[in-house]
């Protein structure tokens, strides 16, 4: 009894998928991208269509986790045709944010925010950078695929002229918050924050974040305990 | 009586900690690394020992979340008093391997490759980083910090001279493949991808993925859905 009745209060929310105010796991979310990467893929090889079993065998997610997963955003498929590929593409990119255009700024131009300013997968992520920026002052003036690296001191009236809404941190640890405190002081909604520190900012500012030294260290734990290690892409 | 006989098994697995059988969740590895980072800062500032209540308040986690954390590796607390810093540091940098050196080699010496080979992280973790690897004929022979740029031509033959353990791909996602299966040819036993492409290696090779697009569009899907947003470190 109790079985079914977990699977009518799903199935309600389900239903309500546009006003749902149940959280969506982490869990999910993060797999979203993925399904979105292998998705774009498909199209690109002409494939219009495809099957929960087909997806499960690219992703390696079960197929009915990834009904599952897909099911908490409306649950596109048809039972017998499986998914049309171009459009559970399109709608999961706007679930992902994907349709609309965020202006970014990089703090710091070393080798790192040179990296992200020439990093391919910003047009895909709707994301456009309109500078970086940097206190060295053999690197202001400089530009990397047209994007001038400017002095520091323009980052935040910058921000505010141009209306950026997205920041990001590529400058050492120890200048990170103070980076974060410019971003939020400028009205920055989201930040990306690649400097192994955990940056402090008010609940309504969105953090990312690519702690590098943490990746390393779990790929040493497995090194080390190669029991514990279980195959994720 | 049911609660009581998890609680007994639990306990029963902690006493044999050193033949543990059971996997370790992913998602308590993945937290040692923090726990490790903010150790390593407590002990910079000369602070010696922590309770778990102190440890929750620098973390975000909660004090019983940490206790069990650190209880799946044996439990070094003790009643009363708290942690010792130094002693759970050097502890916790045993389980993540953080006390072996590794030898690495990157391939792709581009923007990435090279801010990798810069990152400061690498002594922490265990890795040194022998030689950085591109086929652009006027990168070869740069050194980046003493790490000379060679020919991608000699990647294989260096490996197995050098003994090298673990391989660094930052080439683009269409050559990921290429590299992986040389890594492995090569007897790489760990892989750190940071190429947007799911690498095909054999289960005794362990990879551990960083996919920036993912990471990018997870902060997408945050900015366009607050309310699923939690803030994590």
């Amino acid at each position: 009894m109790l079985s079914f009745r977990i699977i009518f209060l799903r199935k309600k929310v389900r239903g309500v998928k546009m006003e749902r105010d149940n959280k969506v796991s982490i869990t999910v979310i993060r797999r979203l991208p993925k399904y979105y990467r292998y998705l774009s893929d498909l199209l690109n090889k002409g494939i219009t269509r495809i099957s929960s079993q087909e997806l499960s065998n690219m992703t390696g997610f079960t197929a009915s986790q990834i009904r599952q997963d897909l099911n908490n955003f409306g649950g596109f498929g048809q039972q017998g045709y499986g998914y049309n590929v171009e459009e559970l593409k399109s709608q999961l990119g706007k679930i992902l944010g994907l349709d609309k255009i965020y202006k970014a700024v990089i703090a710091g131009a070393g080798n790192l925010g040179q990296a992200i300013a020439n990093y391919r997968g910003f047009q895909d992520a709707g994301f456009e950078v309109l500078s970086l920026f940097d206190r060295n002052p053999r690197l202001i003036g400089i530009k990397i695929r047209d994007i001038e690296i400017r002095d520091i001191e323009e980052l935040e009236p910058f921000i505010k002229e141009n209306g950026v809404e997205i920041g990001i941190i590529t400058v050492p640890k120890s200048s990170a918050q103070e980076i974060a405190d410019i971003y939020v002081r400028s009205g920055i909604k989201g930040i990306w924050n690649f400097a192994p520190a955990d940056i402090k900012v008010p609940d309504d500012v969105i953090v990312e974040n690519v702690h590098l030294n943490e990746s390393l260290f779990a790929l040493s734990y497995f090194m080390n305990n190669k029991n514990d290690y279980i195959r994720r892409d």
